[in-house]
């Protein structure tokens, strides 16, 4: 069965601690927001959507052991606002924590405010953060329909090699994944036939995460240095590249890890399809194009050691940015819950799904 | 001063030991043939035409202590196989070690047939071997010379910014380098302004020991990941890209370090000139096109464990190709101890000089 690194059952959540991985697969109890502060603040989870969930799973997970405890509706109001203030400074920086915490102290003051038991407010607040959950995993079982079947129907029914950058899968999200996701659905059809994940330097998130859910659900994949994709595609028959995004743009330029926008320059040489799978929560309209996305510098240690070992010359300057941009035009198709558009047509249709809606 | 990995003087030889390197700077003295078979057999001491000259040379250092010894000259001549043959034992697969052999056996059998002294005929075999080193370093600083000058005629005297790949410098070689011996020369001629080496997974050779040697010659440089070439072109002027070469074939395919051919793809596509670094004894006349080369694969372990510490996931398969093939098409020249050629006209012109020698 599918990777879960986030669980959720009678009230109870545990979440797989990545510090440990891939060394050990050990799951921890997240008993209240106490606990959910520590594993973010920790990063024993890591990813935006992942974050988020855990976040108000935690005080969902709290709630549900301290209603009795509450008097009135108003006291449980302000409680929750502060508790979710709270978690929001586990990662300041992270943007999903901070709106899910926004939209959640609405609603609480909303339901504080209207004819609803005290019970009932409880109730209602922990359903709204096990939605969270689902909704996330459904979007990426979407995401995953949407891409494989694209990659199915392109290679007449054939099974397929595909690469994958970076970790996209149940490590990063609430479960299943987004590119990893498609692979996931690739497998499950019978229609894969190998996934190649590089390693994704410097952090090496493929050789750790993206290795683990791999192995860890027998889906048959290879590990390849960042440096081995053109030579691969030049060597062996690759139906498609699948990476995930950190944003897209209203012209479909995406920002994703370092080493993304090197994959599809080869892809674009071996006639390679190139798929961005991304939630549409992903597609930013604000912004027209990729020149406009900050990229993030991150420290040279990440670079120069691993595991603690000091790995390059001393003295060395590096140059570490953590993403870059691929432009629309090497782009097959952006994969989101609502089916694969082509960069050109990814606004528009967007468009016509909320008139839609 | 340009590093030198291999010291000769007064009949003495010290190396750098590779072993120790980034972290320390060392120098091994090697005495004799059995110090020689140790530097070798541990690799203290690597890249192909350093195991050869070292082993020759650990040969003349023995010589010269031990000259007075022989009593006369077939005694010495079965001495010099004999020692020779116990050298390409060393690392029975590295071929120039051997081809060095069995040229020192001819030319020491030629000279016990000659008329000459037993001490010329010592004298006339170190002499053999300082001459290796002699002539490396000059085929080096050649390429050195024609690779500089070819880039900053085409920059208009500018000064420029290069990304290599891999070590091919004093540590892979008798000394300034092939590729880094064109990054050298453009810095001593005053014309670069940065040099971009990367890691080069699995084995670091770029992050262990090309940047070993920019950041000790302070040569401006900077550490990339193997997967932001293609983002450092779309980021900043990329003026060339210089590499090394393991074999050339006869239409001027080139095999040498995986993730070279990457570089040439991104190269192309950002319309950067892509330069091959190479002696003309890297130069295969025998091999019409890359195809034939054969592409050692590497123990996957240099690839899930860095530094003795397992960083990949436990269980995964892995693809470890030590080279591949940059087809002719995506190289603007061949950088050779004669000249800068086109592939396309590479045989022809080694063809007339071969006449006109």
């Amino acid at each position: 069965m599918t990777l879960q690194a986030i669980r959720w059952q009678d009230h109870k959540l545990q979440i797989l601690d990545q510090l440990k991985l891939p060394k050990e697969t050990e799951y921890i109890d997240v008993k209240n927001v106490e606990d959910g502060w520590q594993a973010i603040n920790k990063m024993q989870v890591r990813g935006a959507p992942a974050i988020a969930i855990v976040g108000c799973l935690s005080l969902a997970a709290e709630l549900a052991e301290t209603e009795s405890t509450y008097r009135e509706k108003a006291e449980l109001q302000r409680d929750v606002a502060s508790k979710l203030e709270y978690l929001v400074s586990a990662r300041p920086t992270a943007v999903n924590m901070k709106k899910s915490a926004e939209e959640l102290t609405a609603v609480s003051k909303n339901l504080s405010e209207s004819g609803i038991s005290l019970q009932d407010m409880v109730k209602s607040i922990i359903s709204w953060c096990e939605k969270m959950l689902e909704e996330d995993v459904n979007t990426n079982k979407n995401i995953g329909k949407f891409g494989s079947e694209a990659i199915i129907s392109g290679n007449e029914g054939n099974r397929v090699q595909v690469i994958t950058h970076c970790n996209t899968g149940s490590l990063a999200t609430a479960g299943y994944g987004t590119a990893l996701g498609v692979i996931r659905a690739l497998h499950d059809k019978g229609h894969l036939s190998k996934a190649f994940c590089t390693e994704t330097r410097p952090y090496n998130q493929g050789a750790r995460l993206t290795a683990y859910e791999l192995v860890y659900e027998k889906i048959p994949s290879v590990l390849i240095c960042d440096s081995m994709g053109a030579a691969l595609m030049n060597s062996q028959k690759i139906h498609a590249v699948v990476v995930g995004a950190d944003r897209v743009t209203r012209n479909g330029d995406t920002a994703n890890k370092i080493g993304t926008y090197q994959l599809a320059v080869c892809a674009k040489h071996h006639n390679v399809p190139f798929y961005v799978c991304a939630p549409t929560t992903s597609i930013d309209l604000s912004l027209n194009h990729g020149k406009e996305i900050p990229i993030e510098e991150r420290p040279h240690k990440e670079m120069t050691d691993v595991a603690g070992t000091r790995i390059a010359a001393p003295g060395i300057s590096c140059w570490n940015p953590a993403f870059d941009v691929t432009p629309a035009d090497l782009i097959t198709g952006i994969v989101t819950e609502l089916g694969v558009f082509k960069p050109s047509e990814l606004y528009q249709k967007l468009q016509d799904n909320l008139k839609n809606c």
